[in-house]
This record gives C-alpha cells, structure tokens and sequence, in this order.
C-alpha cells in the first residue's frame, strides 16, 4: 500500500499561528471489528502535503505549489482533514479550512471529499464539523463561495445565497 | 477639539499575528501650505477603537464589543485606516480590513468612509490601496461580500459578482 504514505509526517509540520482551535481527533464511524473502516475528522495541520495534492488531483483542482499550500494551512483559522481508517491504513479522503479573524466572520475554503467517497453523506458531516468548531469558537458569520454546481449542497446545510441581496464579489485586474 | 481623540494610542496597541505586511504610511493628498488638510493611508493596528466606533456609528453600524474588534484587527491580515490631517489634528474618516491565508485569498470586511467625506473618490482610494497591499503579498484571489446598495461602487472598481456562477453564501441555524 505504497499509495497510502505514511501520514502526520514530522517533515511537513505546519506550526499554527496563534489562538487556533485546539487541534483534536473526533470519530465520526466506528466497525465492530478492529478490522473495519473507522472515519474520523483531525484539525492537526501536519498532513502529507503530498497525500493533500493527490487528493486535490482526484477531483481534478489545478495543483499550486507546496510552498504556498503550507502557508495557507499555516495561516488558515481552521484546517479539518478527513480520514479513512482501516488496520494500521490511513487514508486521507476528505479536506477543508477557513480562514477568520477570530472574532467576527470566517470564509471556508477548499472543500473536498475523495470522489470514491462522495454520495455517502460524509461531505455533509464534514461541513456539520466545520460549522460545529467554528460555531464553539463564537465565530458569527460563516461564509464561503459556493460554485455553481454545490450550490444546493450547500443550501441543504443552511447556508443561504445573496441574504438581503449581499453579493460575493471577486476582484480582476482591469 | 475633545472629538479627535489621541491617536495612535498605546494602551490600545494592538499586536499583529506573524508574517503580515509591514506597517506603513502613504500620504494620498496633500496641500501647499502646513494648514492645508492632508490625507493619508495607515497599516498600523494601533487604532483607537472608540473612534473607530465613532466612525462605525456615523455610518450606522451596529456596536460591536470591543473586546472582539480588538480580536478581529489583531488577526486581520491588513489593516487600512484613512487619515485627515490638518496642522496637528488627525481625524479617522475611513477604514478597511482583510482576512487571509496569506498565500492564495483574502477577503475584504468592514470598509467604511465617514459620510462627510464621501462623494469625493476617496472610498475608490482607499479600496485601491487595499488592493494594491494585497497583491504586494502576493495574494492572487481578492474577495469581499458586497451590501446590494454598494455592488456597483465595487463594479466599478474591477470587482465581479458571482463570476462563472460563483455564489457568496451565509450560514444561518435552522
């Protein structure tokens, strides 16, 4: 199972910046057996950048370099990873972090669920657990740009378009 | 002139999070003579938050503890605050703030001009130096929820809504 890296790699650790959320593991299904698949959510920011990239190749993103990826988690409010596990096999199948002000507004940025995994509802509970965590640190507004076409996923969670005619506004250069 | 309060005061310094642009001044006008009213642009963070809300109320804004403003200007990426300088007196008469991941996007909060100064192209000013800072960091996707009354102040700025469907949403509780 070369595929499967091996994960929480000390190599690619990516320090928080201050007052972040407490990193934590959180179950979301469990076997009966120690041989069935558990998937848990982690906030740890020391993911395989790599394992990251495959990832966001799976459902097709344009890849950006490393370099400025681990900046980005680096610098992201919250950073939520979902993960398959099966044995002594973890998998990374699920991704996405928000960044804020710690105070006020956060905007939720690169959600991504393995598409081998999608239509299971687990792209649903990873945004319940963004929400949760953002909502446990008394962030008011939660924000995102939604494509076209996750526009009603993301309707189904309760998040609203255009509320009182406020736009999501993108800036080009002339 | 009890109104304009001391700026730039210490007891309300405000530290910045690690890695965000350096604290500058940028005179955008100024006069022939000493008397003549100057306007510049600040990156500090050292705002006196009681004339912030003073410029907030001008506007109509909502109060907001100031506990949290101080939270959201500390983790802010940027910070823009608009001067009105004349002999010694400096007046607050607009303002501008970013979140960000540093790396990739940023989004643009809480920009104001105090209505006595606008009509005068100084909100376009203020939004063009923000941008201007952003892109110095090399921030590529440049974001802001626009209120409907103001979408085309930001049009007119090179802002698009909705670009290829893109959605602004807003989470709300059931």
């Amino acid at each position: 199972m070369a595929f499967w890296k091996s994960l929480f790699n000390g190599s690619n650790a990516i320090a928080p910046s201050s007052t972040t959320p407490a990193e934590e593991e959180t179950l979301l299904t469990t076997g009966k057996t120690q041989q069935d698949t558990r998937i848990f959510f982690s906030t740890t920011r020391s993911i395989d950048l790599y394992e990251l990239e495959e990832l966001c190749d799976a459902v097709g993103w344009s890849r950006r370099p490393l370099r400025k990826v681990r900046k980005a988690m680096q610098h992201s409010f919250l950073v939520v990873s979902m993960w398959e596990e099966q044995g002594a096999h973890r998998r990374l199948i699920g991704f996405a972090r928000a960044t804020s002000d710690h105070a006020f507004n956060a905007t939720i940025w690169d959600v991504v669920v393995h598409p081998k995994c999608q239509g299971k509802g687990l792209g649903k509970a990873l945004m319940n657990y963004m929400i949760k965590r953002l909502r446990k640190e008394d962030i008011s507004n939660i924000t995102l740009f939604a494509d076209a076409d996750v526009v009603d996923f993301y309707h189904r969670l309760g998040f609203v378009s255009d509320p009182e005619g406020i736009k999501g506004m993108f800036w080009y250069p002339d």
